[in-house]
């Protein structure tokens, strides 16, 4: 959470500008008060320790009582947690803390809904590179809250060859053994392809993992039977929830959706101040 | 777009990371390259200067030919942008570029569908403070693109007074008469009231804006009467794309939506290199 | 306060930069002291709490005793406040401390004698943008201590049609239409005109402000008695502070002076250490 | 002037702030303009870089045009600049450069004032850390342009030795003697004294400067008489514009006045756009 | 490259503080001014983009003209690079390119010692985290100059468990088990192991790397035995350039050296201006 | 110590980037360690402040136990500090602190050589400009650490004018003349030469120090014997260890010597958990 102290600087000083007009023209400097944040829906609640973090920022003093922790599932009317400090700090705070939670929470809420799917499979979900901008880190740890793992965090912490890298290099064959000697032993090769020739080539090449893009759930087949376990198999795109089970089935070991950050609704929360 | 230059760095910091492994290692650094961004679905553009701004970073010199402007329609497969320059640029930049613009584009596209059912009616469709962390210019920037209006930017822009303030202060008279002479003279005033009788407080006490939360119809409707063009009416919570043209029927002149923001998906788009 | 953090690190940096080279030299790293802020002339305190801030940066234990709060009128050789901590924080953070209090009282003394010349009258005595580069919020914040009013704090939260505006929409009816729908319902609009023809374009546009730029006193009566009361009247430059009860006998409702903040000289401070 | 990015950054910032809403609803995107910078009096002008850097952020393709150079005087009425390039960028820029150009040129007129009536005495006039908060560099620079000298920058590239130093250290014989070894052979070592006595162990203790802090014109001559020479004699308090020559007269080489930074008001400038 | 402006800035900085008060004194502003870096020994270059970009923050405008390029050796006295611009500049600048060029050249030219002892074996020779703090990047760009790989960047993209996080989670075993799920499919997993039993347990729990930590020769063999081609096999600890070879050809896939970047010495080079 | 934090900051975000993806997933959220960092080699420990530092950052609540102070010199197997707290902590800072700690102790240990070698001879032994990007504040205090003292921190606090500059300005005489009123007068003037008659016109031009640059002994020993006293006497390149002592009874001033920074490897320290 270290990481994270920059975005939560950013985000009260967009809201708060040059002050809070309202605030710090009608409430005390030194009125305390306590705040109550509450589930308007079933959701599973992602962020609590930033809603700390905001609330410190602005009084380090304050008093953080979660109800939950990150990754339960909290019905409607459930309290989240309360919080109890000076009532300026907690009214100038507020939207921020909220916007963050339940940004969160809704992106943990969707995951959970697609893993709940999953009944159990062995097949591992994945996100996406395909997140809000300056968030990255945030929305990833809600997806893995929500049940899901994560693909590689950016592109430095893994190898993902596509098309345009292969087209660059002459091949596949010339992409891999060439870059297996300029990254890091601990970083795995992952090569996109589109068709059960490129498959052919990248395995014979040595690649770890291999992501089928775009194919149809037949080519899917003939891919995995080739593979036959000489890489991980992640599939991606044209995929929805309804057919995840389906791939889990013939043996795909990945599927990666963007959906899971990147369209997913706020879960809606609100604050009550006593 | 002067004000999102830190942004911009810390989207391409956070998936750059330490170097991108894979086409730093694969791409030649000199080679050029096209990157043509396309919708893969109809959607309201908007964010195309940032998508700019994000490349310019990369490669200084790069070339940027919109086929469009923000606030157009583009059909799913039609051409949004072309962009030329280092191939290493394009390929380290798509993912980030992409990401601000089918976010944004994913607001204008979800507001547009808000106001294109108002029928041309003469409410104000207006957003809230519920933005994702650290994007709330950016978002309110899309939210007018779409064709709605900004509520205050943040805690800075307007007086919003609400229940915590009134209960702090000793009644909504004394606040506002109190608040008056502390803000600019270029700033307005607005309560939010929950009953006739705060209602009735608030036009006494001379604010400018009253907004109406979580009221029934009816109770709208006796407010509007009372307020009697004394102070604008904003109507809040509660509304749904169904209920927008009757609320502007019975005069209110502003209502504020936090799903424009908070609930809009980001449409598909895609950047193909050639 | 949580807004000027960043200006009391600058301002700390650009005086130690790297390093006290006399006082780590020669003070021992635990020795304390106790330091005395005493008024050297008679001055109308402000920024108390920075000075606070900037003793804490340096030594998070320090002890504050303020002896006066701020909007106080001190006498020379009046004690304004003690602090208590490493001597070594004490010499380090003197000077920064003692620029901050000198300006910001300078500024709210300054502003004070104007006010008292006002003898109660209606009018609003407004500062304008004309501070110091880096020290708007601060600036305006003594501004309010000295008992005067804020224009608006900056670009974005106020509108203020100047003539530029004017020539480049076409005239004051079209610019002010323009922009109604396009800033928050919670922003007021102000023009600013030069003549009558102007006040009485600006007053059927339906501005909220007009102010009335360098006229002479009866070009102010005369746009006074046409505006009657259907926007609030500024009136701005050719003021001194002989003339401030003659523009508010005549009904002005603003005055905004640059004077305010950009001729301020700093009041004599000093610190004694013990 | 590669210091100040910063700065000019900061003081963009905080005028624009989310957005000049003003200029960004009236006026065109492509719109050019002509700006020229005018003197409203009689002025010693510092800062012209500045002005132009300021623009230059907003517009990097911005023409600018100096009529002067940074020491020239103009006078009321005259050019200082002329500045060509997007209308919104200089209606935007206006009043942050304005403000660096007036807030320098303050003091470079206040300075050139003390200068001119030292009648080119050999002695050196110089400021002290008495600057704003956050604008020493640029103050210290209008020292310079206003004819003056500068004295040390910070803590960091002087010795000063003051009573709390001596007193932490058993005596200047001893502090002066302890510290010599621990600065940099190109640093010189300064002592403020208060007596006589002071002033004789400071001379045996082999100081480069002495500093005679509040001293009356008898002692400060019975000072310079027991010095002859072996150490620099600076003045410091109690300091008129009137008593410059006669200080100058008796031999004192250094006159420090806090007054050339901190009581400079601004020159009245302003800005017509064509 | 993107990554390092922060540095530069940084570097800069901490050089030039308040002004370069000898440059800017004494050299006019608009001189120009022909640079030539010089090597005073035999060394590999490394960062002659580095210096590129230290010149050009000073003077956007600098010609640069490399003589070689990273990877090269060069000879004592032989040009390394020419630089074109403003005097003021160059002067500026030399320190800080300076600084950074020889740095990196140093730790370019140590790793190729090392490389060229290897006698094109097929081990791979790699670095470490131990770097000077802010640097990494850079010192790791180097390292590969020089001829070897990295071994993980940092923390955040590669596995390392080590004996402190086996013990946190109760075995070997449990810790890879636990782990393999949590991380990216793209991460390897590495153990750091001290005797034969460990390595066992690392094999059986499927690890993709074991780090045989300071053992002896006998043991890295009967380890290398027992692992069988199921892990790759990394040696550190106890490694002088003289053992090198023979840890390759007993088959060790990995060997790391701290000392590769924390025991370089700076190459000698030299600015001559003409 | 102030001035470090950005450092210490940027350090452990390069190591930590998106998560230490070991020990964020092996060990609990509220386990608790002892870590004891050890010498595994003779040397003068410099930066325990700094390792404080480290761990404060990531648990605020550290306790730091150090078993020497700076400057002390720790033989191998000798514990240098202890420090107890979340055992997260202690994992993810251990490679920073040990960066940080065993690079400024190599610099430390590296200057006692040479001080040792001087034989309590009265010529002070000074560093150069010629540091690490970024650890300039920091290597130049290892020095002082280490018993030698620091030439100019960089080029704000010292006048040093070398050949480039005195061919830009015609001539030593004019360059002297020129800057002394440029300066603070507690900044000293210093002159590169490297022949007699430069020697001899510096000390004409009343110079405070004079730099003899690669001059051969014989050389050396007729400028002291002209300058005589008038000036501090520094010699600078070609110095060996070996030729100290000699320069130091010939009557030079001061030594500086690059490689007391450039130079240094680290030592080597561990930090065992327990």
């Amino acid at each position: 959470m270290y990481l994270i102290q920059g975005l939560i600087e950013t985000a009260l000083k967009e809201d708060i500008g040059s002050g809070d007009i309202t605030t710090d023209n009608l409430v005390a400097h030194d009125a305390g008060g306590h705040g109550v944040i509450i589930a308007k829906e079933k959701a599973v609640i992602a962020g609590l320790d930033i809603v700390y973090r905001v609330f410190e920022q602005l009084d380090p003093k304050i008093i953080f009582r979660p109800e939950c922790k990150d990754g339960d599932t909290v019905m409607d009317g459930g309290i989240i947690l309360k919080v109890e400090g000076k009532l300026r700090s907690l009214l100038v705070g507020e939207r921020t803390a909220l916007n963050f939670l339940q940004h969160l929470s809704g992106i943990a809420t969707h995951v959970r809904s697609y893993v709940d799917r999953l009944e159990n499979k062995k097949v591992r979900l994945v996100d996406t590179r395909k997140t809000t901008p300056g968030l990255r880190v945030l929305e990833k740890y809600a997806v893995r809250v929500g049940g899901a793992c994560n693909h590689r965090m950016g592109l430095y912490d893994g190898v993902l060859i596509k098309d345009n890298h292969i087209a660059a290099c002459g091949g596949i064959t010339k992409a891999v053994k060439h870059i297996r000697n300029k990254v890091s032993h601990l970083i795995k090769i992952e090569v996109e392809v589109s068709s059960l020739d490129e498959v052919k080539e990248a395995v014979t090449a040595g690649v770890d993992v291999i992501m089928l893009d775009n194919m149809d759930i037949g080519r899917i087949k003939q891919s995995i039977k080739h593979i036959n376990g000489r890489a991980l198999v992640e599939v991606s795109g044209r995929i929805t929830i309804e057919s995840l089970n389906r791939l889990a089935d013939i043996g795909v070991d990945i599927i990666s959706i963007g959906a899971l950050t990147h369209s997913a609704r706020s879960v809606d929360l609100s604050m009550r101040i006593e």
